[in-house]
């Protein structure tokens, strides 16, 4: 009877056209989450840091920090997904569509959107659109993932090859749903600490981030924890002692907070990140690298029937151990250049 | 004057037969020690992370995870009882008496229920019965625990020998008392994440917990800084770099709480540690050791009078740097096996 | 137009003497804080700890540990204040002036009471006096800082010297403002963990406080994160591994409330920290080193009017890596010894 009650993970075998995956476990979210999302990513953004500031705008009072309602819906995701994974091949169409507060509770389900089975027959790419809500039943997030997970028997017949379709880059029409209608006539630009406002980037417009962080074991592996993520490269010394790497990857998750905590320096008034429109984690994060972060400005977009903010897309670029003064990204042969550990294009909501 | 207001922590000698020692300091505990837990050990029980999926069921609210409570009532302990010890010799009917919730204050009492020295006159063994309380004055956590402690002074007469009779287990009618009853029906095996009720457990079963997790020096020390527990093997690497094994020693709990959440994964639907029947840690563990876990049913009980949950009396067994697909235990000579740290007897309640 | 948007901090002659500075980011601070607080330091000051033990005695509930107050207020200042700072070189006159909630929102203003430019024309020292208000307005925090602050141009003029004039010593009769009028016959001296009341201290006493605790890197990024407090030096592995010591240094405040938590161990009844006359961090401290406190009483005062508290004026000395049990601090001539690291002269109160 030895093993048959644990989860061993879907292989690509596993995963049918169409199919809706229900994951566990709910996750009531607290202010002990804000706390520890501050502590582990220093972040800075005045709305999400003082309930008196988003009440002054017209929050109800602070919303969580995007990326934290992102790591605890993705969280849920892994067991189902890519506990048998080899890597995440990408993301595309990410939206934050409803603000979350401290006492909601949050579910994850999944629906598989795509299924290829790769020429080896050996790994097939598994195609999800995953969608978090809360108590009430709102979508507070949805995104498409793509992921390459092994097969359990070479042998096993492939499924019918079904690629779904993904926008390039999320329609700036359908940005906002998270962000009340704002007073900007209230906020406060000193305590912001920033005076630039939507209107003042430009599109081609590259800022240096400055700062660096040096990532630690126990920080990754709090963070990851915290969202009850279970995938294994990130807490198993001993069997990643012998991987690939001969060491534990840190969650590209916990890179892409730390960059976006990082942008807070150029971008102190993008206070909401409001799309994901593709991401690509170029390279992996070990403990005792350095991450430092630059963007450049790709795109500006009003919002429909909206004075109060705009859409900025954002290529964020997240780069280890070497400073981002020279915007690092590609070499001339169009390679990711050598420290470069995450390319993602976002968008990002700034008042007006 | 100098050192006479510091507690120095009782040696032998100073326990008396009988005596009740009130600990400081009391601890208001909060959805920030809940959200701490999760970080520090990753566990994922739904009864514990989701308010909706507790109240659904007839909890007015997610419970504190059971062993955060142990934490916090030994941790109280640890000045009066343990800052002399030299090892933390056994626990007994440990029980979990009323269910822990954000906002409660938990003080500790200890009675010194044994006494005997050894026959080198220079330690002797320490039995006491630990209680927990809420600020109601209600019991939440009650255990008996013995350690062997130091002698101030060789030449200090042997008090009467008094060994406290300990049950072998707890009576399985004791069990249940942090448990509302339950409307099974609600509870949802989806988000629970395992199909798999009291009834599907044998007796003689053995589940092998799969996953493995590496401590870190930074972890253990936020854990059991957490709990204000002082004892300074865990805490202090200018002392013990030369010490016994040149290095800081984790605290035991931490150990249990790590294997209790890996345990989740065969065990997902045993929401509530009940009862700790018997526990040795059989060997210290070290930041840089990746922790596994497995379980073996020891037996099944019902609970008088209720048909939502039962009990399984679990052997839960922790091993350090070694997967635990052999289910190691002992060596064919009746010792422990290298890599087990952990042997805990336990009653945990699962729905029926 | 790269780089425009990002704050490069300022230099010695940004800085006007009567300038006000107010800061972002406004905090809310939370309980998730306190629990992080708790797990960093492993404070067990009664008052902080237990709601019920504050409410017993005149608190509406447990107010925040006073050295949390002031890595918040503090740590809001560091971007404006001392990104190009070289050296801190002191505080004075820091008064403790209200006490803080769970939900209360923190800002943080400086003004620049002094300038004076050094001899060698490359830096200059900075006087602000910061002081920390919660959304009430009320003032929770004051302090005088001193720190050297590197020039942009050598070639710049030095501005009109200004040097403020600060106290030795607070004057006690400034003291109590955050406690409210306390009712010490509820006051439970088993739970507080300590028997000795301010009257049971004298002047010229000196007490090892015993207890060390070892730093991690993880801990001291995570503490410095909490605080939003952006010094390069504690984070930036990369740049610090070619610097000056080689690593990233912790940050003072760090020390501060460590060795403030060990120092309950001799002053369990010292609840609040009033003021802090002075304090210098001697030498710098890095992960890995483990810290050690003693204190003396310099002085003893009564509070105006009040008769529940009275006022204890201690030198709090922090050590590494050396037991106090020797109250190690000067060379015979005159040098801090090796290992002392904090020199800090403060109030605190404790009651009668």
């Amino acid at each position: 009877m030895t093993g048959t009650k644990t989860n061993a993970g879907n292989f690509f075998e596993d995963f049918r056209f169409g199919q809706v995956i229900k994951h566990p476990t709910p996750r009531t979210v607290s202010l002990g989450d804000v706390a520890l999302y501050t502590a582990l990513y220093g972040s800075r953004f005045a709305v999400q840091s003082s309930d008196e500031f988003a009440k002054s705008i017209g929050y109800p009072r602070s919303p969580f920090d995007d990326m934290l309602t992102f790591h605890v819906v993705f969280g849920k995701t892994t067991p189902e997904i890519s506990l048998n994974a080899i890597a995440n091949l990408g993301y595309a169409d990410c939206r934050f569509m409803e603000a979350v507060y401290p006492g909601d509770t949050i579910t994850s389900v999944s629906e598989v959107t795509g299924l290829k089975e790769n020429s080896n027959k050996e790994t097939g790419t598994v195609y999800v659109r995953s969608t978090g809500r809360n108590q009430h039943g709102d979508v507070v997030l949805e995104y498409c993932r793509w992921v390459m997970v092994r097969k359990r028997d070479k042998a096993s017949p492939a499924p019918e090859a079904h690629v779904p379709k993904l926008p390039d880059r999320v329609d700036p029409a359908k940005l906002g749903a998270a962000v009340p209608q704002l007073d900007v006539s209230k906020y406060d630009f000193d305590l912001s600490g920033s005076k630039h406002r939507w209107g003042d980037y430009e599109v081609g417009e590259k800022i240096d981030h400055v700062d660096g962080m040096t990532l630690e074991e126990a920080e990754h592996q709090t963070a990851t924890r915290l969202y009850q993520n279970t995938a294994k490269v990130h807490f198993n010394l001993h069997t990643e002692s012998k991987g690939r790497f001969g060491k534990r990857i840190v969650y590209g998750g916990v890179v892409i907070s730390l960059v976006r905590a990082l942008s807070y320096n150029g971008l102190g008034n993008a206070f909401q990140l409001a799309a994901i429109n593709g991401g690509r984690h170029v390279a992996p994060t070990f403990a005792g690298d350095t991450i430092y972060a630059w963007s450049e400005v790709l795109e500006k977009a009003e919002l429909p029937g909206r004075k109060d903010v705009g859409a900025l897309r954002i290529r964020l670029v997240g780069v280890k151990n070497l400073d981002c003064a020279g915007h690092p990204l590609k070499t001339p042969s169009g390679d990711y250049a050598e420290g470069v550990v995450l390319d993602l294009d976002c968008w990002v909501l700034m008042p007006r």
